[in-house]
């Protein structure tokens, strides 16, 4: 499926903390950088996540917000 | 300001759209890769953002979905 | 790609709304209803979507807020 | 109250998986659809939410994506 | 309608400003503070928001960020 | 950093719930309302939360719902 969602970022799941409804899921990408997700724990075992697998974080544009120094 | 919000990813402001309401703010990151946000034109004025300026795009950890191949 | 999201609702698109920044997409559902997105005009343009098309809504989880009478 | 967020699709819970912080909730809609939803388990007690109740997942516009085969 | 949304705050519209596809409300709550929503014109016109009008600022927990001087 | 996001309504932490992934916290704000926030464990523990401490409730304009009885 292709998606409106204009952030794809790719990257390798790094880390994952399941709670019972939650699960935490610690991307690394480019530059040396983390994106966390939090996702339902349904989701990371029907979609088989764990540590090392190729994935993306995707982020619809009008959940970014923009911050200055 | 130190926020909950786990992802704070720096970048440079590449491109901006603005509309009556809602701007468009693409931002280049590490890796040849790009995030785009859209916020109010008022809070776009009123960071006085422009192209080349240092941001960081900011999203919360609930906001993220996770994508594979 | 596979996402997280949960939600992947089945549609056509009915009708659209471009603005300079935000497109407004009303996709009919089963059962007679409707389902109303925003997405970014570029997003809509890139997509070529278009009344008729037949297209998915997806939300996480987490978006998802219930409600009783 | 009558609210802004355009999508109210009426469903049945069929199905709650409670943790100590949040609750999933599953609501079958109308074409054999389901929709998921993770509030606040404070949210599902106060709302005294079970199974085969009648309720409504309400989304955002700005929240929906769009995907395509 | 009751939904789960855990945050429900009272105040009056005290400026609206409109565009194509999106309209921003700025509300004026208790303490002489004001939360901002942007929601689509169509919701703003089928509401019949204007200024002076007594309104709900709504909230869902996971969308709320935390922070901290 | 300063952020784009429009909402910050300052406030004192009255309660937390922990969770093994997510924590509710419950701010205090003017006119003796409260906002509910959900955030990770982590980033509650990284930022030190506490019931008593001087905080913000952040919200994007995007996510915030109009209502009307």
């Amino acid at each position: 499926m292709k998606i409106s969602a204009r952030n794809q970022i790719p990257g390798t799941v790094k880390m994952m903390k399941k709670g019972p409804v939650t699960t935490e899921v610690v991307i690394s990408i480019a530059g040396g950088l983390e994106i966390v997700s939090t996702i339902t724990t349904y989701s990371a075992e029907h979609m088989k996540l764990k540590e090392g697998a190729k994935v993306y974080a995707v982020m619809k544009a009008s959940e970014v917000i923009v911050g200055i120094d």
